[in-house]
Formats: structure tokens, C-alpha cells, sequence
């Protein structure tokens, strides 16, 4: 049976080529206008798989995600990490100087700012919930003057005209995405990388106490991210990466010794790492 | 003279009530409609001073803060907690049930998304680039089904009605702002808090060594905040805010370690902490 994947926006957004690249094409996508939106199907059973950006690699982490996971017990089973090529699309034949209006996901819209500082500086900056539905949007409007900022992709799939390739400020331009199960299957015996979150204890010295249990067993951390915890103004919570998997020694002795040290530990997943192209 | 302060947002905005809490109500606000054009604001010499929010207990870290920081070369001079209450803000005689629309900034509609969930369901949420400016949209569109997120002063300000205070999901709701200066005057011999970005090798176990220069003179860490190096995917700087001046013998004395273990540190400002109500 096909696998059903919930991702934020349609077809030939950044999350469904995110989605192809880890499941393959034989999938069915869900699509979602939110992020909230992806982790409420996948809750409510409406797909199997679920695919979600949270971090980018010019933008920074996604809190909202980070606040999801906690939100909901799902486990993460896999990343993906996603080359973002951002297109200028819109109709054949039309001109810079005579756009006034470009559609795009928020995001979409800062990676691109520099460019269209430079040479849309009269054109207006619309928000869209989607990078591929606003290329869709701009198709549906028969406005030449109106463009988007998504995939070639979208723009193939809608059957527009890519006005100008990369139009990305910085080409280093990476998402990373998290797949997301409501519940893990069986952990595969390969994996090497586990996502928790960790709340100390509010002593000074607690976090760097906590960062102890990974360093003196060379357990490398590749991401640090702190959030508020909700209601307890200016106390935090840590979400933290570790490149080992769940089921090595040496992480299973650093999370007993988290706990000894009273912090809470919260196992978001734990799984193979994803490739990073460069 | 009065001091000339860059904000974002117009009068009654929480910028401007966060101004006056730290400088007095005898001052000249520049309004701004972004974080950016504060701090170009600042930077163009039409303001003495700036006040941008840095982070609030419930939405966490305002990235772009962040960002602006590490890009101007200013001084943070000093800092203003303020308890942040929405009013949903409307014409006199506005029942709830015939709303349809809702203006706001997006983070104070974020704020207020339980209420506006149950009690303003099919209203339309409209992101507006500040609360004040929303409530004075509302008044111009003389349109009784519309309403704004707010503050009670900005009601008051364009004699509008507060139909419900304090709708914010969470009552935790604080928001610091940070005070800049384009080049700090002398700085006080009070001082007791210190920002700084703290650029790490990307050996395994770099950050905890940098924390530890603090651990071991019991400087407390009051925030750790990590961005994005833009242009070297998935490595990292981290914002530090430590209990201590720069003056303290102590943290003198962590600076010149941190630079030892090889890493850059930029002081962005040592001040007064403000004071937290609860």
C-alpha cells in the first residue's frame, strides 16, 4: 500500500521534494496548509508518515516545530536535509521593471530579500502560506505583473515560466526536515543520531553540567536549541542533537547520568542521520 | 534636550510604553515599522537611543534581534521586562459574535490564539506590522465587525473601547527589550549583566569548554541563544547573557579564557539588569 506523507503546502513544495527524497516517489502526500496543521493529521490518523522543516540553515531554527514536538509524543524516525534553489516564476516574456507584486512563503521571501531589494524594489511583498501555491496563486490571478518565489519544480508542475534560477541571497542554502511517525516502529539497528529534550534543574551551572554527560564520553552535540518553558518566564528548555544512537553505551550512560543529575530527559527519536550535500 | 528614541511602532505601542518605563514619559519617540529600521534608524543618527524586544516569555527569542545585533556594531546599554497584556480593542457596542475580522501583530495574535480560537472563531486574523497601528486601521475602516489586539493605552490613545482585557492564552507574558546605543557613553560602575556572542571551534565538546570558563567562577548564564553562521551550514554562534559586569574581575578573567581556548568573543554590551515584576 502507498505510504500517505502530511507536509506542509502541495505538490512540488520544498517539503513534498523533502518527502520524495526519503520515502521515494510512490508516495501520497497530505497536504497541509500549516505546520500545526501536519502534526493534527498525523494525530489524526490521517497519514502515516509526517515531513516537517525545522531548521534552515540562513533562517535558523523553526520554534514553532521544536514547540510541537513537545507537544505532541511522536517520534522522530529520519531527517532529510534539502538543497533550496529559489526560482522567480512567472509568466513568459515578462520583464523585471514591470512586476509589482511577488508572492512566497515568509521565509521564501527574506532568503530572496537581496534580490528583490535589487531588482523588485517596486514591487509588493505578499505572504503566502506556501512557496508552490503561490505560484498557483499568481497562474490563477492572470496578473503578469504578479510573480512567485518557489521550486523549478512548481513552477514545471503549474506550467509557468522560470524568470530567474537562485535567486537565494546565500547558496547555502540548506533545510533540514524531520520525518515523523506517531509512533516508531522498530528502531533500525543502524541508527546514529538521537533528538531529546532536556529540562535542568534552574541552579546555575546546570546546563553546563548537563553538556558534561556528552562531552567527557566524546559525544559530539550538533545542535543546541533553548526554548521558554510556557508560564515559568525565563526558564528554558534545551533540545539537543547528539550524533550516537539510542541504543549505544555511551549515550545510555550519559542520559542515566542526566537523570541522576535531576534534569528531565524527553526521547524525541532516535535515527540514521541524514546525508548533507555540499 | 529631549532624547530621541527609535521604536517599533507608534505611540502605545509596547515599544513606546517599554521606552517611557526605562527613560521617563519626557521623550521623543521615532516610530519604525520594522526591527530593521530601528536599527537603521540608529544607525543614521535620527535617533539618540533605540529600545527592540528581544524576546518574550511565551514566543521565546526574536531572531531578527539577533541578527541586527551581530550586523550593527551598537551597545546594548541597558534592559526593560515588560508585562505584556492584549486587549482585544473595538467600537463600543461590538459583540463578540459579529466579528469578522481581527488586525493584530502576528506574535500578540499568537498570543491570543486560544481566545481568539473559542470566542472569535470565524472571525479572519490579519497580521499587522504593530498593535497600536491595528487599532488606529480599525478605527479608520469604520467597520464595527472589526477588531484589534492591543494595548489598554492604545485604545485609550484613539478612544476606542477595550470589549476584553488581558486575552493573552498565557498570563506569563513578559517581553524584554533591549536598549542601544550607537557607542555607549561611560559606562556605570553598577553594571551586572553582560551580552556577548561567543563564536566556538566546531570541535565536539567546544561549547561545553566555553560554558565551563563561566561554571567555574559560578557566573551564572541567565540565556543561551544559538543562530545560524550564515553561509556555513549547521554551524553555530551562541548569544550569552551572564550575571556579571564587565568590570567584574571575574568575568574579565572568563573572557581572557574564552579567548585562549581559541574562540571569538564580541562584548555587545554590559548594563543594569532590569527589573522582572511577577
Amino acid at each position: 500500500m502507498t505510504k500517505t506523507v502530511a507536509i506542509q503546502g502541495m505538490e512540488a513544495s520544498f517539503h513534498d521534494i523533502a518527502a520524495k527524497q526519503y520515502f521515494g516517489k510512490d508516495i501520497t502526500i497530505v497536504a497541509c496548509e500549516t505546520f500545526k496543521d501536519i502534526f493534527a493529521a498525523l494525530k489524526n490518523n490521517q497519514s502515516d508518515f509526517a515531513i516537517c522543516a525545522i531548521e534552515n540553515s540562513l533562517y535558523g531554527s523553526i520554534n514553532e516545530t521544536y514547540d510541537l514536538l513537545l507537544k505532541y509524543h511522536f517520534s522522530i524516525i529520519g531527517e532529510v536535509y534539502l538543497r533550496i534553489e529559489q526560482c522567480l516564476i512567472g509568466f513568459k516574456g515578462t520583464r523585471l521593471q514591470d512586476i509589482t507584486e511577488v508572492y512566497s512563503h515568509p521565509v521564501a521571501l527574506a532568503q530572496c530579500e537581496e534580490y528583490i531589494d535589487a531588482y523588485l524594489h517596486n514591487a509588493k511583498r505578499l505572504e503566502f502560506h506556501d512557496t508552490a501555491a503561490s505560484v498557483d496563486k499568481i497562474k490563477t490571478l492572470s496578473n503578469k505583473h504578479a510573480v512567485a518565489i518557489a521550486s523549478k519544480e512548481a513552477s514545471k508542475l503549474h506550467g509557468m515560466e522560470v524568470l530567474a534560477y537562485s535567486i537565494e541571497t546565500n547558496k547555502q542554502n540548506y533545510t533540514r526536515f524531520i520525518v515523523i511517525q506517531a509512533a516508531a516502529d522498530k528502531m533500525d539497528d543502524n541508527v546514529n543520531k538521537t533528538s531529546m529534550i532536556i529540562k535542568t534543574s534552574h541552579k546555575p551551572g546546570a546546563l553546563y553540567d548537563a553538556l558534561g554527560v556528552f562531552a567527557k564520553r566524546s559525544i559530539n552535540l550538533s545542535k543546541l536549541q533553548s526554548r521558554p518553558i510556557i508560564g515559568k518566564a525565563w526558564h528554558y528548555i534545551f533540545y539537543v542533537d547528539v550524533d550516537a544512537g539510542v541504543k549505544d553505551e555511551p549515550l545510555k550512560a550519559a542520559i542515566i547520568d542526566l537523570n541522576k543529575q535531576g534534569c528531565d530527559v524527553k526521547l524525541l527519536g532516535s535515527y540514521k542521520n541524514g546525508t548533507i550535500e555540499n
